[in-house]
């Protein structure tokens, strides 16, 4: 289904890129159950919480495990073959136009043609649709997705003169970083009011060190020894950071000391250089640092 | 009339979308009279309201109540159909412009071809045109709205070189909600003094326990209880919020509840969580929460 | 002339559009003859006044007392027919850019095709052209208009590489409410020093009674009773309104009671809810409305 | 060499047109001997002064005053013919780009086709090219001319990978009006540096009577009273004005009252409603008026 | 190689225009042996200095003394021919964007056809490409720039996909008013530390009044006599003026002179009015001319 | 593989341009190990440190050490070929947007066909990918990233409705100037979160004096002496500077002073007015310099 180039890279057209393997999440509470309750009642769903929390994550794992293979003829091959639930995701930034998510005409050889886009891929095959940092999308999108997330679960396409309701599949879930939250850039009653809402926040250490040892490859003790300096450095206010770090970088700096780089070199890399520009606040993260790798 | 996708998606064409099934809606006062009569007089409406009060839902009412079936040929398939009276709706958003409503030229195999927007159908298929936060629009959408409004009911087409006086049925209803009202998104009065207004207020606890029950299904005790929860948290300048909660979240809350969640954590994901980030304005919340749940 | 469509619009070419019966106008003052006087010697006129002042209705009588029915070629089909003066309105707003008023190039199966805007038509058939609310243009559109409004009357065309002499009929009025007069969107003077001004006031009590008399169809009493709430609303100030009530919502409020809605819920839903948000000065003009219609 | 349209008005191409008769200008100074001998020398140059100071006219009559009949080649018609001093006017707004200065492509049947802007035709056939209000066009046209006005005299046109050397006879003249000098609005000194500047005052009242005598039609002694006016009302900050009365303002006035309108009245819808929207401001200068014309 | 209009106008491709004859420059310092010294090494040139200090004119002068003719077969004619180092100037400007300076595609009848732009053209050839005002450019013209001028002397151009090592002859030229100077108009020390940079002050009374003798075809006296005048308006904070006169305004002075207007009128439009609106700074400018022209 | 003009311009297809000689680079730390070890991991890489600290230089040596030749059918030949790692670098500036690196349509002879953007070149043919200065860019381009910088290693290519897996030997390495740093253009957490860092700071005195040395062929004293000053002046607090100097202008000194070019007359145009426009400023620095050059 995925075309190939030479080199490696792999095409997926977007509404048949699908997760194929279970991603490894770790559940922290019943944020999986109550996902599988909004699905089955098709109640839009908000996913809060900081930088690297794994809300993309719960997403994908969420799509593999909904998704039971089903029988679909492509429109690309027109052959059938087995699919899993597919997930179309979208990072909003603030370029981001209705016309991205719904849909353009391109100039073809036969005058114009319409293209759908990734929203209207999602209404139309029944997809999970995730639209990943929402408040950074321009205006026009965000009241786009108003009339699919009451009862009518409508698209207007308004350039097609269509309205398109969505098909049974379809749910629409977006994310977003409090830590961010600004009088520009909040995220409106009139759209919030249309989710449910799951809040992502720090794991606990122990199940941090559990994802850092899995992803990263190193010992149980080192792991540990991340997680404890993550834990530390999580307080941001204390250290003069604006947020905190992220079991991402813990990973990053665990898979160079997996491969001989020195732990307070690799933490320096990862986490101290990564977290800020500030020579004060870097003295400060460093001691913390020594005080674990001594 | 519609066409179907093959995953489920119906595509109407935006003149043939029409409530085709009574929606579910409890008339608060005269307002269905209200609208009725300006109907009849062609005066144009004004709904304004909070965030979820069913201002959507009463147009669809109304769309769905004044529509007697009538025949008309469509000008997709050219077969006669019994049609009910189209109900055009466009969420407003602050990229809207005057072309998105009436209509902009496309390229095609025969050079360019005009293709009428959602308010130009609107207007020569005597439709209902419900503009959604209309203040959200750009400028140039509001005054454009004018000369429909007044003796002359005209619609003037400049890229066409045209004037289009509107077919009889048309009526124009706009929505907006004053919570959001600043300098710059104020609805000027050259504007809405060619408007009568229908205000939206929040809706009696018995009436919401009923509406509650109604679409989540669950007993009229727990409907009651969250009818109590939503008039608690109502005013919300005493929990330091922005804005209450509306009906649609309580809904929410009981439809997980049907589905075996606990109400509380219900609760929590649904009103709590949706309203606000804050964690000491959450406190508050839960409290009232605790209290009727316990 | 006008095609129609199918069901009941109808459809005018712009220059072919024409006040064909007299608008019902009540005139206040010598406004009639002065207008007909700079008519004569083609000095552009300038209309200042309040929202629903009735300065587009006067534009439209004008138009039709102008117009002695002449003969003329049509350019669409070809064939004479009676006319009488031609008068392109156009809204402006803050998007309307020069091409707009001017025209602009298309592309078509032949290459690119010019089409003339509603000035550039005005100007070439020598009707009426009324820009309303001109301020509200961008820039671009009130430096246009400079070398019609002096002894050259010409009109530029940058993008033909044109320039035309207007016929001998044109006549460029413009309106101007000074009630949003700010820094940013003031008129300036080296366009308004250009234009006689004709200043339109509020209606005097008995006039404002005929006028709701014969447009709603009350009673005489009725319409009195209006006209008096009107007075009393008409000092903006003392209500803490940013502008007064302008007779188009007492014709409503009079309609409304005409068909049976009583008359305190009709000027509720017309006057005080159309007015204002603010519910402090709501219950102020709710006041007047009980003290009249008790 | 102009086409005409039914209705009477004329269609020039822009290189084609001049100034076939004598304006009527009164010279103040030595402003005629100081152009001519610029324009021997060509240097450029600029005029500044207030609104309706008669920078448009003089420019209009120093074209009439250096064009001797010359004959050339109509590029259009292919016809020899005699030609006055061609004068192409542009009036500059803040939307202005340097497209529709020099040129641009344009699509046609046989793929893009350039064409010349109104700068451009004015360099290659040696034209006068007044830029009127210079300030106001976009900071890209400044630059533009810049290699004009020092000895090089070159236009570059970099859509077309062409630099022009000016024709002879060219000459750059732009106006500008002081008073609206603004942080932002100000010429820049690299660009006024380029220029020799007359300035333009307001004229004496001797000779502004004689102008409105000549320009109305009306009696030596009313234009006298209005040349009075307009000296009273010509201290702007007396009377709480931004700017002063223009002369064309007074000879409005006069039209009017040789139509047989009163004076006082012509006054106010001329002179005082065009000059203020104050109401306090306007019974100042109806004093005046009342004091002049009792 | 030109082009020549039948009025005169001399029309060029941009990459052959060269200077052919010496240009009138006069050398102050140092400043000819090392723009060569820079030449030979290839390390790009800032040239700073305020309005008219004669930062064009020397690079006109260096690109005529670094050209001994050469032979090259033209890209548009086919034929060989003998060249001079070619001078590509860019004058820029707000809206200058790369796609000004890189080149854009145009439409043809085979589809779209890529033109080089006048920086790509420069690197192509070997010419000197000479950016003026650089600062006033848009940040993405800035940032292209920079590949040119290190060890690289790479110009990507991403439209095509590709990447051009610039022709050896080629050299990056810039100019830039330290004056002008604000926080959003500085040129950012990631590009002015790739260039050496050559300062340009005023020029000592005696070699102004040799340029403008020269220039202005005045007497050794009168020219030193308007150079006297530009000494002493030199100092513009005295004057209260944001900048003082340039040698180019003293020339405009001469030459009027040289043809019959009074030297104090002749001072007054080319330098009062030119340089200042303001009336008081205007007589304290006066008085120096009436000192120096009794 | 790469196309040149005639006057020696080379051209190169953007995937086909590699580092055929070896960069001279001297290491100042571990930089290279943990580089090497980050690509083994494809971990990305976030290099810090002010202008001309050599992040470029780097880049160059770190790709040229990483390409062991290898064979590769060219796109654009058809012919085998040995290749070195492929580099694409993309410099960041305000107007950068997402289609300038994914890609775009263009409008062909067989209608629109789409162009690969320099970023899915580098993905598809797994290159090494550098965004100099990727704070600059907007917004939408580092969104665009983030799923390329997790497991997923994905790019989303929404206009073409498709989603591409990066090649095995992709990397993306971006840059940033913490000393730009402001509110505004801050690398955002979410974004920075998901690179290892490495800190760039000034060399060491004897480290630079080899470095200017061996670019500027001048002799170990001299350029130990412009070591001294660069020492001295980078400070820049000290001098009132927003900056310091860079290696690069000591290296421009040095070759200034090669070519004959008096030293201090050499450190002036490279070294002081290179660096500021502020004549106290350039005092203080020329003391400096006078210190060491006597």
């Amino acid at each position: 289904m995925a075309d190939s180039t030479p080199a490696g890279a792999f095409i997926h057209a977007v509404e048949e890129y699908t997760v194929q393997q279970e991603p490894y999440y770790l559940p922290i509470g019943d944020e999986v159950q109550l996902f599988e309750t909004a699905y089955e009642q098709r109640i839009p769903v908000l996913l809060k919480g900081p930088t690297g929390a794994g809300k993309t994550r719960f997403v994908e794992y969420m799509a593999w495990r909904l998704g039971h293979p089903f029988t679909r003829i492509s429109a690309r091959t027109g052959e059938e073959a087995e699919h899993r639930k597919p997930l179309i995701t979208v990072a909003c930034h603030e370029d981001l136009t209705a016309s991205d998510l719904v849909g353009r005409y391109l100039l073809d050889t036969d005058g114009t043609r319409w293209v759908d886009g990734p929203l209207t891929r999602a209404v139309k095959i029944g997809a999970i649709c995730y639209l990943d940092e929402v408040v950074e999308a321009r205006k026009d999108t965000t009241v786009l997705i108003h009339p699919l997330t009451d009862y009518r679960r409508l698209l207007p396409i308004e350039k097609l003169g269509q309205v398109v309701e969505a098909a049974d599949g379809f749910l629409l879930v977006i994310s977003y970083n409090p830590g961010y939250q600004s009088a520009l850039k909040d995220l409106k009653h009139s759209t919030r009011q249309r989710f449910i809402s799951i809040e992502f926040g720090d794991p606990p250490k122990d199940q941090e060190a559990e994802i850092i040892a899995h992803e990263a490859g190193v010992t149980r003790d080192t792991a540990m020894d991340l997680a404890k300096l993550g834990e530390k450095v999580r307080n941001p206010r204390e250290h003069g950071l604006s947020e905190g770090v992220s079991t991402r970088l813990l990973i990053y700096a665990g898979r160079l000391i997996h491969r001989g780089v020195p732990a307070r070199r690799a933490c320096q890399v990862s986490v101290t250089w990564s977290l800020t520009d500030d020579a004060e606040v870097q003295r400060s993260i460093e001691e913390v640092v020594t005080s674990i790798f001594e």
